[in-house]
């Protein structure tokens, strides 16, 4: 069983990749839904929070999880791997900066753009993978009304198209443009219509997948084939779980499984029943 | 000394109306602009960062805190007056929830329309605050685009022309509209330019500002005027000092005094210094 984790529900649309190309694999996907946004917050708590949920995916079932969230994989995937998969542990933690730095400097004829959460931006984590892989000139741009208009189903609207041109207006000259945050292959047509044509646009989720087959061949005993050859997929939210089946649909591309609820119980995700989950004023 | 509470700089716009209204007081504002927004978030986090906040303020020697952000206030105030202002307790922590509704009521002659983050809504707070004052219609709305286009700083383009076109269409037939969220005031000429004639728009600020006035004269001995007469401002931060002093003098009106830093440690928010902010991938 692979796990998959996500500050909200973004990382579905990366899970839709990887189920497409592993079809004979578990997975169960973790959604912090209830902590989401990550993009804004202090590095330390993206690392508690990162630490619960890896940890909730362990307790799963799960020796390989991936992270699927950008702001995570640049702020905490070294964190959770130092913690996590040491010499010896039968564990392992992977992300998605390294072939995202990986496709954009295999496309790009010479200035790559990168869209992201203020956090991702600020960690200079794509930056630093790329120059891993030689000189390439980057211009990397925070954008933090993009998820909030995905989160509120106004990918086609002209809100969506005035806030691309006023973004992408910044990036003057990029050949290749890389979406450095889950959420934001869904504004797709938007931003094609936002950039001159010739720009390549790289959703980085099917490299994610294409790395990810590659990983499992050359790293056999973390995960297996399901018995039965059909892989099968839970998901859980620290969230309200109705709104993120809801929402997640659009990244899935599918109707989800249902959907549980986790939540924090003295610094770690557990299962709970949503209906503890509190509402007005709380008195405790 | 007066503590003043926020999630992060929009309660500076309060603050604004405070200082204005109380010239002779000490304040010390604590915005927690490092964990912001709080809007999404699950009520038992907004409970733990509530708490560390107030007992911060505590600390700084207030014994009276006003917690200006709406979410707070709607999720959090009982608990925190449970937790800290008990039977015989020198301390008390107000919000701003009770003086909203008092001048909706007031102003309205029929219809309230309240705009607020998605759990100030969740929370029904200001609903049940409204029918205590009597039966009265009453449409809430959350509209989480609103926060990200104040700090992106694109209050006056067509993109937040759009988004207020697009929300309070959803809210026909208000004759009172109700700021729920201390971003919003910075929206006002958009807002007005959203609605129908003859609605009026509500920043509660002023109104909490003169409901404090009143209540430190019939509550004497939580705070005293400063000795010499005019009172001085302190301002501490959980995020970025420089930006948070940049982004809070649109709120505040004015340059703000140096900020401080504070981060989570242990569970508290203590002093730091913002050199040890983590940067890049973090490993602890």
């Amino acid at each position: 069983m692979i796990g998959v984790y996500d500050s909200g529900f973004g990382g579905l649309g990366v899970l839709r990749h990887l189920r497409a190309a592993l079809p004979e694999r578990d997975f169960v996907y973790l959604g912090d839904s209830g902590r989401a946004p990550y993009g804004g917050r202090d590095a330390h708590t993206v690392l508690d929070f990162a630490e619960q949920a890896t940890e909730r995916l362990f307790e799963e079932g799960c020796r390989l999880v991936v992270v699927a969230c950008n702001t995570v994989s640049c702020v905490a995937l070294r964190h959770l791997q130092q913690r996590s998969c040491g010499e010896g542990s039968t564990r392992r933690v992977l992300g998605v900066t390294i072939p995202g730095a990986e496709i954009a400097v295999a496309t790009s004829g010479g200035h790559i753009g990168i869209i992201a959460t203020k956090r991702t931006v600020q960690s200079g984590t794509y930056l630093q993978e790329i120059a891993k892989l030689g000189p390439h000139r980057v211009s990397q741009l925070a954008t933090p009304l993009l998820t909030p208009i995905v989160e509120q189903g106004w990918e086609d609207t002209d809100i969506a198209r005035l806030a691309l041109d006023r973004y992408l207006a910044l990036l003057p000259g990029v050949d290749t443009l890389l979406l450095g945050c889950t959420h934001y292959p869904l504004l797709l047509p938007v931003i094609h219509q936002a950039l001159p044509s010739g720009v390549t646009v790289l959703d980085p989720a099917p490299w994610v997948a294409e790395r990810l087959v590659d990983w499992l061949e050359r790293h056999p005993g973390f995960d297996e084939p399901a018995a039965r050859g059909q892989g099968t997929l839970r998901v859980l939210c620290s969230g309200d779980p109705t709104a993120f089946a809801r929402h997640g649909q659009r990244f899935l591309g599918e109707p989800l499984p249902p959907v549980r609820h986790v939540a924090e119980v003295e610094g770690r995700l557990a299962h709970r029943d949503p209906s503890d989950a509190p509402r007005g004023q709380v008195v405790r």
